[in-house]
């Protein structure tokens, strides 16, 4: 038993000396941000390998994987930006990143289904463009944290339609599901959208694969995306999500947060809206204010 | 002030609540390595992300340097082994999985132009099949940790040429610098190659681009590899390096182990060599013997 455990510590002890190595290799770096980013890197990346105390064969299965989401990857499908997701480190830096400033409201991932130049529409407007899905009337207010209202902030909305896909997805060129508006001058804002529903990220790549070997769903809890800018202000990238959706618990990209979660209230068909309009089937609402930090 | 440390605090708190849940979101995995694996992974990676404060471009620079690496990987041009290699995971991987037993000579990396199907040469014979480079003589043994020579243990060799090329790096189906034996009933091999010369690991892709903006050379000691095979032994997969080369302290990919150097012993032009061959011009020897692990 003494030899063995002898070896065992002449192995860690070189598993270490390795470590050491490559820390000391970034010593020219010139760039003190990249030697900082990169030594960090190593060392959390070889304490992970010493920690599970990784095989040939593992490795050889995670070269492999990288790989495979390489191969799937364009710049409609970021198998990489799914694997960030999946793991959290894109929630994690987002939370990093977030100012987290008295009630200001929380930032959550942007995810890959941001489009530029979106729809501009007008207050009370509808931005489902023919989308599938229930109406959905959304109204709020955008202050700062100080509770002064901020008028004219731009917000761009997206959202997956009933059928659980982005307009991009389609791949038709199609615009659904996707505008963008200014608040009033009392930083109120309203629109028309669908309501959100589940669905999940692509899974028919490693990414997917990996969730399937790990017992893991692929879905995300029903929400809307907002970008919200103001000039002095904090630029907000977030959501909001559906209270009671079966999926606040496990979305799949770990984008929840509480405090953006809020009540879709559903009305009969004939229910007339805010507005005047009278939706021929059920609808819902959802109020969402929101407050950005100080730049 | 107090208002940014409670900030702080409580953005501290929301980030380590996101590793909870991912960590949290693997409890229904089937397979309990892959478990541990992606759990580990999992704190290791957002430890990291913490550590340094990734921001959201220094986050969209590592996709983008993930994708391009996908975009330059083939079958003959495997970057994220490079990647691996150049960060240190790949030598780490060997000494976690290397017995280091006893005496045993030590294990390094495999590297990437490892082939199947080497030509068979006799005791003797010369594997270097018109590669460019000066003669070099190898003699050694193959004996087990207990000192008893191993006959018929299966030694596959291969190296770059004297231009810094493995004959797979050519593309036009050459084999040359490499070659596979077996030990002779007392253990020993002996065969003739080209003096190893330092070379440059491909790095014209983003891995090349990482290592300049590190202010880290490319450039591999100078080494001939070797993969060792007898019933009843570990495989060894290593390399012997050359004595007083220039890049024994800063290998671009941390292979080199003290242990694996030997001397290459220069010869004037003329001198005759062990078995009779007398090289038209200077020639090297160099001695390098083996021990096994049992298994
Ligand atoms: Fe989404
Ligand atoms: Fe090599």
């Amino acid at each position: 038993m003494h030899d063995a455990t002898e070896a065992a510590r002449a192995q860690r002890a070189r598993a270490e000396l390795v470590t050491e190595q490559v820390l000391e290799s970034f010593a020219g770096c010139p760039d003190e941000r990249l030697k900082t980013l990169m030594r960090a890197l190593t060392r959390h990346l070889h304490a992970f390998a010493r920690e599970v105390v990784l095989t040939e064969a593992e490795w050889e299965a995670a070269i492999a994987f990288l790989r495979a989401c390489g191969d799937v990857t364009t710049d409609a499908r970021q198998e990489f930006v799914l694997l960030s997701d999946v793991l959290g480190l894109s929630t994690q830096t987002v939370c990093l990143g977030d100012p987290a400033e008295g009630d200001a409201t929380e930032a959550t991932v942007l995810g890959p289904f941001f489009a530029e130049d979106a729809p501009r529409i007008p207050f009370g407007g509808d931005l489902s463009l023919g989308a599938s899905g229930e109406p959905c009337l959304v109204t709020g207010t955008v202050s700062d944290t100080l509770g002064r209202p901020v008028p004219g902030a731009g917000i761009e909305v997206w959202e997956a339609d009933a059928d659980g896909f982005y307009d991009v997805q389609y791949g038709d060129g199609r615009t659904a599901a996707r505008g963008r508006l200014r608040t009033e001058e009392d930083g109120s804002y309203r629109f028309w959208a669908v309501t959100p529903t589940p669905y999940p990220i692509p899974h028919d790549g490693p990414v997917g694969r990996l969730l399937q070997a790990t017992g893991r769903s692929p879905m995300r809890a029903s929400h809307l995306h907002f970008m919200v800018t103001a000039p002095g202000h904090h630029r907000l990238v977030t959501h909001v999500f559906v209270e009671g959706d079966a999926f606040l618990a496990s979305d799949a990209v770990f984008g929840v947060r509480p405090g953006l979660v809020r009540t879709f209230t559903r009305h009969p068909a004939g229910t007339p809206a805010p507005g005047g309009r009278v939706p021929s089937g059920t609808w819902t609402d959802v109020a969402f204010d929101i407050v950005l930090s100080l730049a």
